[in-house]
C-alpha cells in the first residue's frame, strides 16, 4: 500500500509540476495581472475544475513559486553550507549544480517569480525576501570560508556570491530543455560549476593577469612552492600519487 | 552656441533619465499592465504633460528600454569585439565592465525590460530578440577567439557567454547605488570582470582541480612551456606544434 501511495503521489507531482510550469509560462507571456485562471485553463485545454485541483488562485501560484523555488534554494544552500564532509570548493561546486538543475527543470516558473517579485502580496513578499537573504548568506559564507582556507581568492564575498547567483539564475532566461540542440541540464551545470570555481579559485586568478616573462616566472615559482608543499605534506598523500 | 546646446541636451538627458528610471521602478512594482501613465505622473508628483514630454505612451517606454538597453548593449559589444587594438582577454574585460556600468546606472529599467520581455508588442519584440541574439553572438565570438588563441579554456563558448551575461545582467536584481553601504559601480565592475576572466582563463582553471603531485608537476610543465613561448615568441609557436 505504501508503495502504491508513493507512486500515485509521484505521478500527481509530475502532473502538478507540468501544469504549474505551463501556467507560469502563460502568465509570463500574457502578463500576470491581466490573465485569469479561466484563460489559463482554456489555453492548457483542461477544465477549470481540473486546473483548480492544482492552483486554487493566482496568489496560490505565487505562493507555490516562493515555497518551491526561493525557500527550497535557501534550504538546500543551507544544507550544503553546513555539510562537514565537504571543503569550501566542493560546497561551491555542489551549490552551483543544485541551483542550475532546479532552474533548468522549471525555467518558466523561475522567470515568472523574477518578473512578479515586486508584486508579491505582503506576507509572501516578506517570506521571499527572507529566503533570498538566507540564500545569499549561505553562499557568501561558503565563499568566505574558502577565502579563509586559502582555496579562493580574496574577493568581496558578497559581490562574488551575487556573481554566482546571477550566472545560475540567468539560466531561466535562456535555457529550454525542449529547444532543438539544447545541451542537457547536467552539461550546463558542469560548465557553470567549472566557470564559477575557476572564477573564484586562488590558483591562477590573481597571477593569471600578467602576460610578461616576469609573471610567467612568478607562476613557475608558485608551482614549485606548491609541489614542495605536496611532497612534504602528510606522507600518505605523496605515496598515493607516486 | 554649440557648447550651450550640448549642455542643455545633457541636462535634458539627465532629467529624462531620472524620469524613465523612476517610471520603470513604479511599473515594475505595480505591474506594467495595470498601471496607467496618469498614476505614474501622480506618484512622481509631476504633471501629466510634464511626464508626456518624456514618455508619450507605455509602448514608448518599452521602445526606449529596448533601444536604450538591448540595442545599445549589442552595438557596444559589437564595437568591442571588432576592436583590433585589444586581445580577447582585454575585450572580455571591456565587455563585462561596459555591461555592468550600463546596468548599475539604470537597474529599475533593466528589471522592467526583463520582466516585460515576453509582453513586448510584435515589431519591438523582434528588434529586442535580434539585439539579444547579436549581443550573445559578439560575446561568444570574443570567447571563441580567446579559446583559439590559447588564452581561454576550452569551454562551450555559448554557455560561457550566457554565464558572463547572467553575472552582469543579474546586477539589476540586487544592485542599488542608493542603498547605504552599496559599493561603487566601478567596484562591482572590477570584481565581476576579475571573476569572469579568471573563470574562463586558460591559466589555472582546467588543471587547478587536481591536488596530487602529478597535477602539480603537470602545472609546472605547462608553466615552463608558457615561459618558453614568452621568451621565444613569435617563432616558437609553429615549432611547438610540430
Amino acid at each position: 500500500v505504501t508503495t502504491r501511495r508513493r507512486q500515485s503521489t509521484t505521478r500527481r507531482d509530475l502532473v502538478s509540476n507540468q501544469i504549474l510550469e505551463r501556467a507560469a509560462a502563460l502568465f509570463a507571456e500574457r502578463g500576470f495581472a491581466n490573465t485569469s485562471l479561466q484563460e489559463v485553463a482554456d489555453a492548457l485545454e483542461i477544465s477549470r475544475p481540473a486546473l483548480y485541483h492544482y492552483i486554487r488562485s493566482k496568489d496560490d501560484l505565487l505562493a507555490a513559486l516562493v515555497h518551491g523555488i526561493t525557500q527550497q534554494t535557501a534550504a538546500s544552500l543551507g544544507e550544503i553550507a553546513a555539510d562537514g564532509d565537504l571543503d569550501p570548493v566542493q560546497k561551491l561546486d555542489r551549490a552551483i549544480r543544485d541551483m542550475v538543475q532546479r532552474i533548468a527543470a522549471n525555467p518558466a516558473r523561475f522567470r515568472l517569480l523574477v518578473a512578479s517579485e515586486e508584486m508579491l502580496p505582503a506576507p509572501l513578499a516578506e517570506e521571499h525576501r527572507e529566503a533570498r537573504r538566507l540564500a545569499l548568506q549561505h553562499l557568501s559564507d561558503v565563499i568566505q570560508s574558502g577565502i579563509d582556507a586559502g582555496a579562493l581568492r580574496r574577493v568581496d564575498a558578497s559581490i562574488a556570491a551575487f556573481a554566482i547567483l546571477g550566472m545560475c539564475n540567468w539560466v531561466a532566461q535562456w535555457y529550454s530543455a525542449d529547444r532543438k540542440g539544447a545541451p542537457a541540464p547536467e552539461r550546463v551545470a558542469d560548465e557553470l560549476a567549472a566557470i564559477g570555481i575557476a572564477g573564484l579559485s586562488a590558483e591562477g586568478g590573481a597571477s593569471a593577469s600578467g602576460d610578461g616573462v616576469a609573471s610567467a616566472l612568478a607562476r613557475l615559482r608558485d608551482d614549485i612552492d606548491d609541489l614542495e608543499r605536496r611532497l612534504t605534506r602528510p606522507r600518505a598523500r605523496a605515496r598515493r600519487s607516486a
